[in-house]
């Protein structure tokens, strides 16, 4: 009898496996559970639907769930949720939401993609029907509406990481008051406290009110109490973080990792056999501190739901873990990182030194030029890259790919230095900012 | 008494040096010979001058001689030509073409700095007026006006490289008649030719007449005759590439090496005690081919020069080598290149494949997505990367620095696929291009 695969989540951390389990398995029976109405889609581009910059929600669907059935013969099943998992038995407990009932599936493999959930203020009037999560396309589908008509109205952004600052973007972009309460002294606090200062004086520039080193107490009708004082509210935004949606594996007594993601091996291989997970609810590992992290980032999801899918197939591959690589924008300003920031550094034992060095995005006569910072955290001693940060105009920010891919390799800012980066007038210095950077930092030592 | 340093040659591979001598080294006399009328200038900036996005000549020029002079003490002589060198006696030979006088200058350290100059095609009409080289501050400042002049023009441009695209760009730009003739099937060479007809095709959208495929054959007043018949001509523009000026070094029994370039070591030395060179005169090593080669860039220039100025100095510095990477620009198309191109490759000794996969700048639902073209050059059985091209719309061909780091690094296209590069919606989709290509390449096997 042919072995049967059940994926719990269908989105990116379940189906990105299943071109990788078909490739090397063509007998084995597929079934996927998606307990909401959509399949394999991009969470990212929600803020760009709430601006208004992209106008067909669907066109965030990389692949729906007919085109699984056709090209992959994946048992598709919408509005399925996975209620409990036996291990024992090896079967999972099935509520399936459009005929009212509940079933049990046997599985030979299990790949759990239960993905992540916003995380909410634990304050009164949290519920009240003004105040959304924006994590799920179903929360872009009820908010596009309301974002088009939000010209002159109040808007409140709690959280000021990347999704706030994304959120504040549309909302500026779409003529609202946007006030954005953040409890740190600047917004983005993935970056060094004076890299988030240029972002948070950016985005006040932009007329938005961003209310730093602020929590909120409650939310009324037309009201956000915070620790600053009320703010007026039509419309409130949550992206005040996310946490995994661990609580079907910890139930079925699979071991949890960092954050209370689920823990994984290198191969993605959960603590019980034959049980897989992916994505946003698995936790992970960083790549220069060594240490278990969890992180929630569609690009993760799809690699790690690859290295799964591989693996469940019978081929092998392991996923090496993350180094916090990320890139948003709000407005002109780009803003990207990787690696461990300063204080990252410092709590996972490292010495080291930041330097910070200002550069333009282009030649500095060439037209359009535009102000450029680039921090790199360095080990002292090694001269090793840690960690770097980037805040400045067009095409500054996806240079953070140069750090990532120096700090994969372990290089030295004397290996930087060295490095053979690509100049032309319209796209950098003689001396491209990254080199700059690292040049600055050998003077530190 | 004090050592002298003469530094010949004003531009970047001379100049580059003298601040980190001095870091070291307050006593040491230094003394530059400039033959020309400018210091350190960014020649690479002439195409955006000539298009008249630059307006300022001036702005082009990084250091000034008084800056020299006051900053760091350096005896900057302008109009003084190095015109022998004698190693026994350790003397330059100095024609002052200001005051028409020759003179003897003593040196302890010698820096050949003298650049390159551009190869003249060997025909007839090679040097009427209307045939410019385009290579010099000097060149940019006779070409302003007539390039300013130019709308309706008819405008011939001889080689189509880096150089010979830009300046096609720019005189299109202007509202010229451009034709552009290349003695490939393809323009830029660099690129394997299935992606250097992405740049054909889009120059001839542009209206520009590529003429490949043809040699010019004679130049007479009005008129370019070619291979592939008679273009009409009001100025001739010359970018059929570069030769190092090594003639005064060869005289004084220097060592030459690849391309005829001033043989030098892994710490600028030539093969004389006390004599460096540094920049476009000077040979280099290709890190992934091991191979003695040349290339001018002033990307290099800077680098080789500080690696010389820290050894001249008393310190220990080493230019480790080029991959030959290079960025241009034709309109909104833009061009990229790093490592073995296929040939090189194959020249170079390797067993090589080549992927190549299309991909979009940003996630292909954003507004603006851009079609982009990524190949990757990869070492059979080991998969290691040996070079990438990139060619595509805006933010396509910075790329190629990812992929620069990841081939210094020795990563194969395995590792690559494990990269934690950046992603949001307005940057890139969830697999970055450059990821997608490394997926591709390890299909290839």
């Amino acid at each position: 009898v042919a072995q049967r695969l059940v994926i719990v989540g269908g989105d990116a951390g379940g189906m990105a496996a299943v071109s990788q389990v078909r490739a090397n398995n063509d007998a084995i029976e597929i079934v996927a559970l998606e307990k909401g109405h959509w399949t394999s889609y991009s969470a990212c581009g929600i803020p760009y639907v709430l601006s208004g910059e992209v106008d067909d929600i669907e066109s965030l669907v990389a692949r729906r769930p007919q085109e699984f059935r056709d090209r992959h013969g994946v048992d598709v099943r919408m509005r399925h949720e996975a209620a409990a998992i036996n291990l024992d038995e090896r079967t999972v407990e099935v509520r399936d939401h459009g005929h009212d009932r509940t079933y049990r599936l046997g599985f030979d493999h299990l790949l759990i993609a239960t993905g992540a959930a916003a995380q909410r203020p634990a304050v009164e009037g949290c519920n009240l029907p003004f105040v959304h999560d924006v994590r799920t396309l179903d929360h872009a589908v009820a908010l596009q509406p309301v974002s088009a008509a939000s010209m002159g109205t109040n808007v409140v952004i709690v959280g000021g990481g990347y999704l706030g600052v994304e959120l504040a973007e549309a909302m500026v972009h779409r003529g609202a008051n946007v006030a954005l309460v953040d409890r740190n002294l600047e917004v983005m606090k993935s970056l060094d406290p004076d890299l988030g200062a240029i972002v948070t004086k950016e985005m006040r520039h932009a007329g938005v009110n961003a209310i730093t080193g602020a929590v909120v107490e409650a939310i009324e009708p037309g009201t956000v109490h915070t620790s600053s004082g009320p703010v007026s509210a039509d419309l409130v935004l949550l992206a005040a973080g996310v946490k995994p949606n661990s609580a079907l594996a910890e139930a079925a007594g699979l071991r949890l990792g960092a954050a209370d993601a689920i823990w994984v091996d290198r191969r993605q291989r959960t603590s019980a056999e034959g049980v897989w997970s992916a994505g946003d609810c698995s936790a992970s590992v960083h790549r220069v501190s060594g240490r278990p992290m969890w992180i929630a980032l569609g690009t993760h999801a799809n690699k790690q739901s690859r290295v799964a899918g591989i693996n469940i197939g019978g081929g092998y591959a392991t996923f090496p873990g993350v180094l916090g690589t990320a890139i948003t924008r709000f407005g002109d300003l780009e803003i990207s990182r990787t690696g461990l920031n300063q204080a990252e550094a410092a709590g996972a034992g490292f010495d080291a030194t930041a330097t910070t060095i200002e550069a333009t995005t282009t030649a500095g006569y060439y037209p359009g030029a535009q102000p450029m910072t680039v921090r790199a955290v360095v080990e002292r001693g090694s001269g090793r890259l840690l960690g770097a940060q980037i805040v400045g105009g067009a095409g500054a920010a996806k240079r953070i790919d140069t750090c990532a891919v120096a700090i994969t390799a372990g290089m030295t800012v004397n290996d930087i230095v060295d490095l053979d980066l690509a100049y032309a007038p319209p796209f950098a210095g003689v001396w491209d900012p990254v080199l700059v950077a690292a040049r600055a930092a050998m003077k530190v030592g």
